[in-house]
């Protein structure tokens, strides 16, 4: 078998066998296949694609490559729940912490944001004393006893996944479907999960631009856990602007607190709540669908999400109090705000430049290796539908250094648009995949 | 600048500017840009392709990455010709002594043969004493005073191209179009040429399997010609069975010398006349291209290209006595006739095929490392359109060795169609263009 073959077969858009992907990806990993032949078969991946059969072993693959987790002393079925990445998007501190005071069992194995999209870790380390580098011991021990814990990814989870995502990353080969796909999967399936929920954004702050994308990604999968025998459900939500108010770590934590408190943004309330009832619906916690969404927003009404979220944080080293009490949390040292030029309807916020701006502030990093500031991001005063006058506020930035202020504020300025006409309403969630 | 961003505009569909081009072939030449990034750009120009500005910029680029040939002292317009390579393609060494001995000027920078094609050199280096690396400074005196030298590409010329195709060897990116044709056409500006001939070869033994992207590439090639104010003209030809009889280095060397006697296959002399006419008629030697195929065919019959190579061997350190003597070169040691299962007719000959089964008893280099054998090869007994009894002779194998004898007899085998009736007659000559 020759390297050279298998790029330009898979060039030619031909179907590869499951041990010609595996002599690829174990080449690769095992240094035998050197990062420019991968860099090339990466790139022909992203334009000839790959068949569900090419994915799932794909997957198997990238799985063996390292060592899997072994949740089987747990009770119950085991639920997680990922989001494909965007801005604003904090839903996992507000379903999880719900699902898990329904009685959901949900080892969540969390990542950093990158870009302009944010991470779980990242929010959560903006609670001082949150640690997320728990043992493979300690994290069991806690869903054991609480239902939740959170984690980051190890690097003995998916090797393989690990080196290609730092080659695709590299190579502008990310943003395959069939890449993507694999990735996640084989993170989820190695860490032992029963059941999956997949929150697949859709717009300017998602990696997936167009619906269509989404849908396929969405469903390769559905397709991939079906092969595995997982229980997976995909929604498809959308990110065309920021979800809730808060874009920032610690500016979001706080929305969470509000959000699981039944006084949080509409949109963010309603995604979470759903996203909660079909990890309950999974868990086979309630017989049905509907019977899940009255129980998750039982669970909201209740505050059996904000009190479980407030045990998590105390068990891994977090002070609880910082959801009662905001000034705990890191706070930015300086406040501008930026009005409307004009009057009219908010008919558009694009969230990769309000993501994109944050980062340039400080909240997010442009290379792995970069630091972030917890305390800095924009809260918006205003959502899509919304009428502002002229001279309104739009949204405050937060920040704690002057440098990159202005760029930033530009940026997000050329973010709103404002229109005579309000925009036609649309649902955050626009599609139910599996 | 950022790299990245580059591949990715260029993954999308983008038009890159002259400065980024600039900014990703210099920096992979300096190894400021790594390998796997090439690789990976490489790949994404393989499918969204090239403007015709970005591959003469490209072209630019690559010939300002070296040395230039000043050839303006020669007297007269400096006529090349090249080949996009194919099978018994040994028509430089008809063609090229032919114009020459018409008044042309012709320094000829050749290649080594790759795979199941065959290279000028290697058939000129079968010739016992034959050197191709004379200095610069040879070769110019030698085209100075006999109108035609050969000589091999000198890393001083276009090393940017160079080091592209290395990798585009190792990475399934050699077939894309815009890439062969800037790869070509450097090498030829380079060396200070005022005209080319090109002879695009299509079919099973070409790279260009199809007409269309033929047609493409030869269009490429005469753009950019015109562009740098070079005259150009491409001949697109067919390369589905081998040219002339004999395929290997030492046999093509016997069959040039045959052909230069007017004693040769039809096909060959039939396009070695045309290419010869077209460097007469660029030359500007001759005012019509038909009172340039009436020079070519005349110094065909009166000898004038059989002593004008006698006298470039000679100058070059060969013996021109080989020409006549065929003993005088290198000779195989074993012969296997390959026969007719079957009565009909030669409906085709492929020859990919037959060049590789050549490789494999190595007349070619599967590396550009490895060593050839000048003495093998196959001669064809039939042409297509040629009617054959049940087990009569297809063609013969010179061997010297009989390691991978019979697997390539057996590809050779499956390079001969025999059909109940007689194919279409088709011209060699398919196109021409510019």
């Amino acid at each position: 078998m020759r390297t050279l073959d298998l790029i330009q077969r898979k060039r030619d858009g031909e179907e590869l066998s499951a041990e010609e992907i595996s002599f690829l990806v174990e080449g690769y990993t095992q240094d035998s296949i050197p990062d420019y032949q991968m860099a090339s078969f990466l790139m022909a991946v992203y334009f000839a694609g790959m068949t569900d059969r090419e994915v799932s072993t794909l997957t198997d693959i990238m799985i063996a490559s390292g060592q899997r987790v072994d949740l089987s002393d747990l009770p119950g079925i085991k639920v997680d729940k990922h989001s494909t990445g965007g801005v604003g998007d904090k839903t996992s501190l507000v379903a999880a912490p719900i699902a898990a005071s329904a009685g959901v069992t949900i080892p969540m194995i969390s990542g950093r944001g990158l870009g302009h999209t944010g991470g779980t870790l990242d929010k959560l380390e903006a609670i001082p004393g949150f640690r997320t580098n728990l043992t493979i011991e300690e994290f069991k021990a806690q869903v054991a006893k609480l239902g939740l814990a959170f984690i980051g990814q190890t690097p003995e989870i998916a090797p393989a996944d690990g080196k290609l995502y730092a080659l695709r990353d590299a190579t502008a080969t990310v943003e395959s479907i069939p890449l993507i796909a694999s990735s996640i999967m084989s993170k989820k399936v190695a860490v032992g999960l029963d059941a999956l929920v997949l929150d697949v954004k859709v717009g300017s702050g998602a990696f997936m631009k167009r619906q269509v994308d989404a849908r396929r990604l969405a469903q390769m999968m559905v397709g991939i856990g079906r092969r595995l025998d997982k229980r997976v459900t995909a929604l498809i939500t959308d990110m065309s602007q920021p979800l809730g108010y808060a874009v920032g770590n610690a500016l979001e934590v706080m929305e969470v607190s509000q959000t699981l408190q039944n006084a949080g943004p509409t949109d963010l309330t309603r995604l979470s709540l759903e996203l909660a009832a079909r990890m309950i619906f999974l868990a086979k916690v309630s017989k049905t669908i509907e019977e899940a969404r009255e129980l998750a927003q039982k669970q909201l009404l209740n505050g059996g999400g904000y009190h479980k979220f407030k045990q998590v944080i105390q068990a891994q080293g977090g002070n609880p109090q910082v959801l009662d009490r905001f000034e705990l949390l890191p706070n930015a040292t300086g406040v501008r705000e930026i009005s409307s030029p004009r009057g009219g309807y908010v008919s558009a916020i694009d969230a990769q430049y309000i993501g994109g701006a944050c980062t340039l502030i400080g909240a997010g990093r442009d290379t792995k290796e970069a630091g972030i500031d917890p305390a800095v991001g924009v809260i918006l005063e205003v959502k899509v539908g919304q009428k502002v006058e002229s001279g309104g506020v739009l949204c405050r930035i937060y920040h704690t250094r002057e440098d990159h202020l202005d760029e930033a504020a530009e940026m997000i300025e050329d973010a709103f648009r404002i229109s005579a006409n309000a925009p036609e309403e649309r649902d955050i969630i626009l599609e139910v995949v599996g």
